[in-house]
């Protein structure tokens, strides 16, 4: 009995564009450096040419990348940040996304120069950049689509500033804010990385819920208050209350706010319909229907509810997203797809696996 | 090898008073019925007389308490409603606690008239009659506690508008609030009773997160709203947001309201810790720490912490309680404990069992 | 701003054999169906032609699907089980798979005789014809790829009997075993169906694990019985062990037998190694590794591994499985595969998605 | 309104014997150590006198002991080892139980021998010296309770090696095996302690399970053989299939074995029935009704049932305990009960708390 052939989706990939970029993924054994590399293996444009893990250098891809079967898809051994000159310099790759702890990008972008000045376009997943310094774009597509397109440096949005902003993009372009936002989200666990903590492991979190850095201290606030001025053109006070949920993936947030006038939960519905109707990646569900983490699960999509309440006086928005997905690894693949001049939805998953 | 002498604590209970309460238990194949039963086996007073299930009538009550062992702990085989008023008239018991799904209670006690009339006491675990009706006293103690003490008929709160009304207890006292509240909470899922529905079982809710009735639909907002008219003197609209979080037991909930002047978030802390430092079953956090689920999981304590955001204009209050104890059944007792002049603390556990 | 092209994977399928299969899917509201369903939208030779759902008949087929985003993929509206004879008629599908409760699809086949002997194809996921009755052929690939070549109608192996008998086959093919067999097996709840019941509650499960149904009495029982005598050519009594753990999905199971003479763990490894060189859905994995359902998770991949103990006198091999796709959804797309002539791999994913 | 009066059970603990043992817990911010905290506190005999953890030396107990309310219940602040011998001749405990990482307190009773040698008794959780070296005795009651009565110093038996013994413990007895015995079980995450690690983190742990160490190489395996010999007064090899489920506690457990005559289902469970009719926390489950995680979850309680398989020549037993109660802290006090003379089931949950 002779062996079958395999033929997943991804052998064959031609895009019909003779153009294809070779990815140079830094931190690929977190989560969104793993969730990168399990949805670029897919990609018809994107090639995995190096994996870079500082902890997994030298050894086979397939323990870095426990779920993806090596017979099938080899993958290049993963290779220290050392390496990365040298291979850059030899064409090995042209694209740079980093998925590292905030501030680790910042520091080797320093100590090797020329990753940043002779990569054809870098990602950021960090939040190193996002205030715009050095150049880089704040990725977020559906608010920002414009100023992406001609980026070559790209700071890809937080996980929980994406879900925010989506959340409130209608009535802050439109005016409608009368004072500040207050956000409280859930986010599963995933969120906070993968070095082993006592506060990340399972027995401390299974069965339970936590706040934590409830206030102004959150190191997203700064984030969302940055996009809700831009959007609205004035300045935006923000007040966060993150919480932490026994479950690996999915952000589920609520933004609340005063309006300047009453707004009817079928105006407000109408709007959000209205702004989003062209995006894929953002579902206005319909009045009386709310998000759900597990809709959005494994997907780049965000789903997004609104009503008005308190006589019509006060905003209430909903959103759910994955984090690792339109929360991280999704959009960055959004992003380099718009800057790469590919069809924007290229390699995304738009529907949930919800089991 | 003779047989081991079992000496469980609850077996030689003899509490000084005298006194004990002969408890029919309605409901008790229910989450708050079943907590119920296995606070009030260990309690010092409590007799559990009776266990009432239309389901589970003439199986052994093992059936319908499965972790207990019935070797040890001999329990009465549960009896169909219609069996009460021969029991009641028997002097079987005396005092009648409903853990039924809303409405049943009602009806039942239209019904069988007696059993409102005759029983020494009732307390009702639904939202029948939490609007006063019919002579019931709402039974949150630690805002009502003088209205409870010589009360025979007692609506238990909800669990949501305990945590709810917990968290802003302080600031309503004071007249600190300026205008409308909103409330994002989340809850376990037992919060949502023990009849399997599509909506409740494990594939459906297992990984994630999901909004429901959000706005002001949801029946617990006008029992929220009545306990802060209650306490502000004032009308107080209330919007919600609850959330079915993928755990068992459990509420995490934040409040969110307008300040009528600027308050420091140590005003508001001592504030708080002023107004609750002599509640057992209120712990108000230190500042900077923040309420877990888990640590009051199994426990009747409600842990509170308050800061206010936007520049001291707007109260952010949280709270954690175990639902099924200060939402539910704990709660229940701790009222039995009042109305009976026993320790208000008796049976009911102060510490979290987090794991 | 326009909106943006949207480009999923699957929309522009032509997968160069000029042939598509037109699916029924009938039980699509269920777990397997659902997961068919999934599975087919990204196959380049399947086309969901028809959705059958007694329960959701008529409604929008997003209410079946809720991951889907209706917007990017039109599906068709579900149908009742009454309308599929008309259908079949008009050339609306011509491959039929039942994804049903045990015995509906037999009912439903004698009911409506057309159903079975006008479609070109059936694939049947219940345990109504793994005996071999009506000419169904029991489609485990890995094990009888050679029957199922010409079949027109096929019976899809259980799950627990898939991962049973590929953790088993090369012992039992080199005539290893000296005598009955045991299986030990844990599985996540959604191999239960999606019909809500207490057992499968969220809380009754969460934080738990039981067994059921042990000893000879499971329903699997004789379908693991026949494939180990078919593959042996002798009896092989078989006992099992079924458990219930915490989680969606994932079969992970053991099975211990006597060896007929003492074979090292290095000589087992080696003999599956071999066995299953060819196999792109096995994967037989290093000594001192063991099987984990995460790494197989959405995948149609069985993680195998062997040892003996007892001095070399006992076979000890293990399995993992996604339950939903190697145990059902993906198995079936496999068997449709082989029988229409298309690589065995299309449309299937190999690569776990662990979290 | 005047503070509530709090009256836990614990706080008014005289317990008619005149005595009372002061413990000094070691490694109390683990997980067995917590719990042996946690039960000690609602015990009528042990007081927690001293609390030793490296970690947590010199914060207070809050820290370690988190869901403990400190307002109620006073606890020592925790020191580190090296205290130990100054307090040990204080007298300010007199009893010492390591709840200690394997091959630490045997480090430390090295380190400072007084401890060992001064404390009127020692109970050691870890495995160091449970193959009986330096006069400990082997502390499962239920196996070996007289040795036990008059012990000094004892080693509390293993999670595993626990259940697995009482799932055999009648059949061993009555010499009823016929050859080696084939352990599979899985465990809660709690097992494998509190120190941080990637294994054990929550997104590498959720909707997932794994087998582990499967073979003859978990250190269980010889504590295993060790027992079974003991009991059966012969050999026993045994081999081990261990696994990790999503949950924080509980052990079920799956014990095979050759029987050397046929022995029908009826007449194992009547042996079982019979050996452990005395037993406060050992049930024989009825036939047909097998052990659940959740049913013994919180309490010192061990569930088993017993069948027979393969036409009544395999023994099919199966066990549940919570591994931090039975498997670890709650055993502890029951051989403290013992050692002490007192009723061997005080302050020792026999009830489960399934949610």
């Amino acid at each position: 009995m002779s062996a079958p052939a395999i033929a997943p989706a991804s052998t064959t990939r031609t895009n019909g564009t003779g153009r294809t970029a070779r990815v140079a993924v830094l931190g690929a054994s977190g989560y969104s450096g793993h969730e990168f590399v399990r949805l670029a293996l897919a990609h018809p444009g994107l090639e995995v040419a190096v994996l870079v893990s500082r902890e997994f250098a030298g050894r086979p891809a397939s323990e870095l990348l426990p779920g993806v079967d090596a017979r099938v898809m080899p993958l290049p051994t993963p290779v220290a940040p050392d390496a990365l000159p040298g291979l850059l310099a030899d064409g090995v790759f042209d694209t740079l996304v980093a998925c590292l702890p905030h501030g680790a990008w910042k520091k080797l972008a320093g100590d090797m120069p020329t990753l940043a000045t002779d990569s054809a376009l870098v990602v950021d997943l960090s939040s190193d950049f996002r205030d715009g310094a050095h150049d880089y774009v704040y990725g977020l597509p559906e608010a920002f689509r414009e100023s992406i397109a001609g980026a070559r440096r790209i700071a890809n949005p937080g996980c929980y500033p994406t879900a925010a902003t989506l959340s409130l993009l209608p009535a802050l372009e439109l005016g409608w804010l009368a004072g500040p936002v207050t956000v409280t989200a859930l986010s599963g666990v995933s969120g906070a990385g993968r070095s082993p903590s006592l506060r990340t492991s399972f027995t401390e979190l299974d069965g339970g819920a936590a706040f934590y850095k409830v206030g102004e201290v959150h190191q997203h606030v700064p984030e969302m208050a940055r996009n809700f001025a831009r959007l609205a053109s004035s300045e935006v006070p923000v007040a966060f209350a993150p919480q932490l949920a026994p479950m690996s993936r999915g952000i589920l947030l609520t933004t609340i706010a005063p309006l300047d006038r009453v707004v009817s939960p079928a105006e407000a519905h109408q709007a959000y319909a209205d702004r989003f109707a062209g995006e894929a990646f953002v579902r206005v569900l319909e009045p009386g229907t709310w998000p759900e983490t597990r809709l959005v699960k494994s997907s780049n999509r965000c789903d997004v509810a609104v009503t008005t309440v308190h006589g019509g006086r006060t905003l209430l928005a909903t959103a759910a997203i994955d984090n690792l997905v339109k929360g991280a690894a999704g959009q960055a693949i959004q992003n380099l797809n718009i800057v790469l001049g590919w069809p924007e939805g290229w390699g995304l998953p738009v529907h949930g696996n919800p089991w």
